[in-house]
């Protein structure tokens, strides 16, 4: 189904047909089932109906500013019937990267992010320092030489509205040291709001990558850090999973990547003609980003 | 000369050819003349010497964090005899960019960079706002919906200890207008200091960049602005013009571009492996960051 990369609209018996042909749906919640606080109407009768009829449902999220039982608490509040083990945030596959993957567990890093974040990572036992803020003072020669904790192993780049020069420049200094690690949560550079407004998001994590001259690893989409954690945990059969998504160079990409369906939502970031422009560019890697269907909104699954 | 692209060392009696077949000579600053606040040794008899021999001097800097006053004073502290109209740093250049280019005398601007740069805008009839602190507050609804100024004509990016969140949020906000201008002082990425060390710079327009998913058109070297500044001012032969410097992605390119001799000097950035990496890259626009000729420090000059 997969295999023609030509993205229809999903509807009617080519609906039935894809629901009944997948055991596991994954959702991106920003753009899909929610834009900032306001649900998108429809979308908790879809989850929590899809739910009833035995379909396992997760949620695959870049966002890193939210615990688990954070996302779980705003779900049941817009009245999806959801509970923190299905929910894959940045700020939890952090944690479990840093702890599984790097082999931080016991260990501090340097976090530029949010106190969830924070949360995520003390929750598997690693220790941070750097949430907050931290305002500039004196001159170059200062700044680079700027008191550093030789504890640290890693510097972690998530959302940080907290960001400044001297963090930037702190973050730098840890990296100049060859044996420190890099692990940034998602590269998608700003989160879209409302009436086309957006604010910066993952530029964070470039500014470090510049002044460092050095490449993050990083855990969200379309890495398959996060997808692979919930299938091995779950048991996720991925030729019986749909990805369900509004960004093609994240959701859409990370299905590709993993052999899953796709499925775009039209209520977010990426349109049509986003997906017209891949599909015609004769580019292999560009074609990665073609959904195999795409609705107006996931209300649109409701009839099913 | 300039046209085999095979880097000599600058000695004897090709030092004495180079000195008699130019009239004027341009020198970055960091890592040429000075690290940090350190002279670099027998820099200032170097320069006098010139001048005295009747050679036009000029100072060519990137550094966005002082006006040409601070400049002149900083050198003739350093025992420099140098003038203002001698300088050309980008604080100077960006206002004189924003003003002939832009067109924007008597406007204002977004301005993310230093107190200095603030001087040289005002200098030449261009109000801003935006230098300072700018502390976040709030949430993404807020930070996308923050009050802006009507009168602003474009966003302006240079260096700015001050750069925080809430700061690349407004710079975003300005951006979003498709009217707004967008100009950087440079691109340079940061700025080494003394020990290998280094502080973050030009990451910072990166960032804004990548944010805005938009270009800025930058006025420090390698654009030729600046030198074009300079040379109707003074009326420069870029034939008979020498220019110096320890970076070959900003200095050596700026004086490739433009048609000048150059010299690098091995007291900053750039190593006699970078050169011979784009020598051998067989790549032509690598082969233009090759110099003529290097020194190991331009005290190498004093000889002649």
């Amino acid at each position: 189904m997969s295999g023609s990369k030509s993205c229809a609209r999903l509807q009617g018996v080519l609906l039935q047909q894809l629901l009944d042909s997948v055991d596991s749906i994954l959702f991106d919640c920003d753009g899909v089932i929610w834009r900032g606080d306001q649900v998108i109407p429809g979308a908790p009768q879809v989850i929590n109906l899809l739910k009833q009829h035995g379909k396992r449902v997760f949620f695959l999220t870049n966002n890193s500013t939210k615990t688990r039982r954070m996302y779980a608490d705003k779900m049941s509040t817009l009245g999806f019937d959801v509970t923190e083990q299905e929910v894959f945030g940045t700020a939890y596959g952090c944690a479990v990267f840093l702890q599984t993957a790097c082999g931080l567990q016991g260990q501090k890093v340097f976090l530029m992010g949010s106190q969830a974040m924070r949360q995520e990572l003390e929750t598997v036992g690693i220790q941070q320092t750097g949430v907050g803020p931290d305002h500039v003072s004196g001159g170059p020669g200062d700044w680079a030489n700027v008191p550093l904790d030789p504890e640290v192993k890693a510097v972690v780049v998530g959302f940080d509205q907290d960001f400044s020069y001297m963090k930037l420049n702190r973050a730098l200094q840890y990296l100049i040291q060859k044996d420190c690690l890099f692990v940034g949560t998602n590269r998608d550079t700003r989160l879209p709001l409302e009436g086309g407004r957006a604010v910066p998001t993952g530029c964070l994590l470039q500014a470090v990558e510049t002044a460092a001259q050095r490449q993050a690893q990083t855990v969200g989409k379309p890495s398959p850090f996060m997808f692979d954690c919930l299938a091995s945990q779950f048991g996720v059969e991925r030729e019986r999973c749909l990805m369900v998504g509004d960004r093609l160079d994240t959701d859409i990409l990370l299905g590709s990547n993993c052999g899953l369906k796709t499925l775009l939502t039209l209520t977010g970031v990426s349109t049509l003609e986003d997906v017209a422009g891949h599909e015609e560019s004769g580019c292999a890697e560009r074609r990665r980003m073609v959904p195999d269907f795409y609705v107006e909104s996931i209300a649109d699954l409701l009839p099913a």
